[in-house]
């Protein structure tokens, strides 16, 4: 993605061959600052506190991780320990635990010595694995967006999107916003409502951010507004991502979308998540039931902090003090509330045979 | 409401009989003032502006406008005049054209000299109305809350509230909180699950405040938590209050407030609006297309206020700079999703008969 006017991904190796690089995200969009990661703990405490997020782009930075564990000790048993450690950065995208195994039995396999070399070669080719399929994810969105003018009998599209699942949720591209850069760039009149998506208002501070960067007309709406908007006609279709995805196509993502999830349905508006397969478990079929949904801090909820008049970053509490407050992370919106999930292989209608069906090739591959 | 050992109301006459006094909810929960407002135009400023918020409240208010304008000039033009312009300075809570017409049509009948003083009397008579409606909701809305825990097979009653509906949003006691507070002093365990309500933050501002002043439990969380809790069975009902309800029952309110009524249907828990009967618009019969949904400053969205470490109020914005944001106000939660509705005459499942029954009473009398 063009950053004025410098070609970026969000992570990449450091040139001694002994650090990777990621954008700082909690500074935006008021500062633009890169990260310097050279031990497997900063990365544990590069995802553990969102300087990285996003489920695809947690993966690959949990990837390289373990490559910076391979130059301190490529034994199996200290990598088993860093990929332990890793997974436990945050509970409930599976992404996560999908790269680190993907490290570890690609790894063990390897004698000793060539371990630090091939693990920043497979974390490199992750990163390149994900680039492709956003790609494919944008291509398959792209032709159910062309799908809706068509059907609405106007030209300009009103897309709403929840948190952030853009390029900086990922290497490149985005999962749900990928279709949303390629109808712009096929000359599609797009136009987004952006959730602001409290607590941590990753649509205003990064969604909202990368859509300007790229010229996308976008208006950010506090995360109450979108079942209004959609009983007025001004939504078409919700985009959103996920963070995982059960075996039966129910999706976890970002608290707050199964309530959008809900007032699609009610007012018969198309519902999508786009999500690489590896964001697929299929261990988990009670999704209620069984993805974690990671409690962080309240303080998260009381204080907000952004820039004042001067550029001064500042935080401030909106609360009266002593008040508690709780902080689910996620939430889970059933598959019964989902058109389509865009994947790398095609868009389908959630189901356990289609899934499994999709799946099935993942598996063959590996 | 006791505040700090002070028994207090939200609106109160000066002493000198040329003013009207309120608390400026602006400023809290960091900072406790009171407003003076001694002409029409004060009035009309404090209502546009938020410093009294609240359809109740906002009707209140603007029958001591009405009162003060009688000081000024209390000819039928100038009464005429000063409440189209009241009436105009927020556009979506019946309350206030409720109120100013209930002025005007008994005033217009006295003599100009006996304006004056019959205009403070009407004011004051409506506040004390305003006070004995809340407390004969909270009368009929404990009724119901008392069955809750029956049914859960549980002592602990854990609502969720939208917005601020509670004694600052009225004179006293409330609309939805009024059978909260009912509850806590009958000795119910009642927990309250607070939503922040973005833009302006009156849960986390105004109503966990008020609840904390009178020792309720809440626990304030984002918008976007609401499903979840309610997924999970951490909500046994949800009770807010409106600011129009139309002939059929559909419920206007604070923005978002549609969004947790889909979640409370989807998940089988009781949705309550507590509303005195001035909010009923018999006129309306399509809410989404006939009530004027107020639209304001995309600023309230970008910009968010609180205090800082060291007690300083600090405005930062949240977005990139120049993003664009949207801010409407209210929306319209169909009555089909609205168990009952929870006014001074007792509670009722929404429809037209029924609330033209309970209305019917209410034109008898006036």
């Amino acid at each position: 993605v063009n950053v004025g006017g410098v070609q970026r991904r969000t992570i990449w190796p450091g040139d001694s061959g002994e650090t990777v690089l990621v954008i700082d995200q909690r500074d935006l969009p008021h500062r633009w600052s890169v990260a310097t990661l050279a031990t497997p703990d900063q990365v544990f405490e590069a995802i553990a506190t969102m300087v990285v997020r996003g489920a695809p782009l947690i993966g690959v930075t949990a990837a390289y991780g373990m490559a910076l564990q391979c130059i301190v000790d490529p034994a199996d048993a200290a990598l088993k320990a860093a990929a332990a450690k890793l997974n436990a950065a945050r509970p409930t995208a599976v992404n996560l635990a999908w790269a680190t195994q993907r490290m570890l039995s690609q790894l063990v396999v390897e004698p000793l010595a060539r371990r630090r070399e091939r693990a920043f070669a497979i974390a490199g080719a992750m990163a390149e694995d994900d680039v492709a399929i956003n790609a494919a994810i944008a291509a398959h969105g792209l032709a159910l967006l062309r799908e809706l003018p068509r059907r609405l009998g106007r030209t300009r599209l009103n897309l709403l999107t929840h948190c952030n699942a853009g390029w900086l949720a990922t290497v490149d591209w985005g999962t749900a916003l990928a279709p949303v850069y390629a109808a712009h760039a096929a000359g599609l009149d797009v136009h987004v409502w952006v959730d602001e998506t409290r607590p941590r208002n990753q649509g205003a501070s990064l969604t909202a951010w990368e859509l300007g960067q790229a010229g996308v007309a976008h208006t950010v709406v506090a995360d109450n507004a979108g079942g209004h908007l959609m009983q007025h006609g001004e939504v078409d279709a919700v985009i959103v991502g996920a963070d995982r995805v059960s075996a039966q196509g129910d999706v976890c993502n970002k608290i707050g979308t199964y309530l959008k999830a809900l007032a699609a349905a009610d007012n018969g508006i198309p519902f999508y998540a786009a999500v690489p397969l590896s964001t697929l478990d299929r261990s988990v079929h009670d999704a209620l039931r069984d993805i974690p949904i990671e409690e962080r801090s309240g303080r998260e909820v009381t204080h907000i902090t952004g820039i004042d008049a001067q550029g001064t970053h500042r935080e401030v509490s909106i609360v009266p003090a002593g008040t508690v407050a709780r902080n689910p992370a996620f939430d889970v919106t059933p598959a019964r509330l989902v058109t389509a999930l865009i994947t790398e292989r095609g868009a389908v209608a959630p189901s356990f045979e289609r899934l499994q069906a999709l799946a099935g090739q993942e598996v063959a591959h590996a």
